[in-house]
């Protein structure tokens, strides 16, 4: 699965080095029909995803990725799941933030958008 | 999103209930064409999923789920995304483990299969 690895990985990249750097511009990888399920709050659509992780109460933030795995999610359509651990370093604090999220992305005229995204934090 | 959130309640809550009660009894639930990533191990099929499980170095285990978070996973088919975030108590140890998991649930005669299944242990 040498390609999929390889579209998830860059995508995992291109999406926390937007995330960590000005995540308002996080728009484009979103679309009306997605979903966002953020520490348990759902939010729909692209414009209001972006909006809930805009206000996200941090300054600066740091996604460190530990983990990243990936798979087909359909065998007719070349979406992919993309199960993302890692470290969440908040406006420089010593203590990181363990995290888990899921990325299901759709293809779209040779690219991808993300159709599903849960995200949580994994308290000890 | 009330039905997907009971569909993908039961589906997690018998998962676990019978993985740690006796983990060969999970092929059910998975097909030909399911797909597993346990810990970066890409295995393929029902058979070769359940022996994988099967042969996992421990005699007791038990599964507490801390979150667990749904979502439709396409526009057209009553398929469901499942993000399970919890502790895994091996053998009676004093310290849990933290895994997250990702189940991707096909529908098929007014039941689901597991079509991705995607497994991490979340290391501090």
């Amino acid at each position: 699965m040498a390609d999929i690895d390889a579209v998830a990985g860059q995508f995992v990249d291109f999406y926390y080095q937007t995330f960590d750097s000005d995540r308002k511009n996080l728009g484009s990888l979103y679309r009306d029909a997605s979903m966002l399920t953020f520490e348990g709050a759902q939010i729909a659509g692209s414009a209001a995803i972006v909006e809930k992780l805009v206000s996200l109460p941090f300054q600066k933030v740091q996604h460190k990725v530990t983990t990243k795995d990936a798979q087909p999610s359909s065998g007719s359509v070349a979406s992919l799941l993309v199960s993302v651990t890692g470290l969440l370093v908040v406006d420089d604090s010593p203590n990181p933030l363990q995290f888990s999220q899921v990325f299901h992305l759709l293809p779209e005229g040779g690219s991808y958008y993300v159709f599903n995204d849960i995200f949580r934090l994994n308290y000890a």
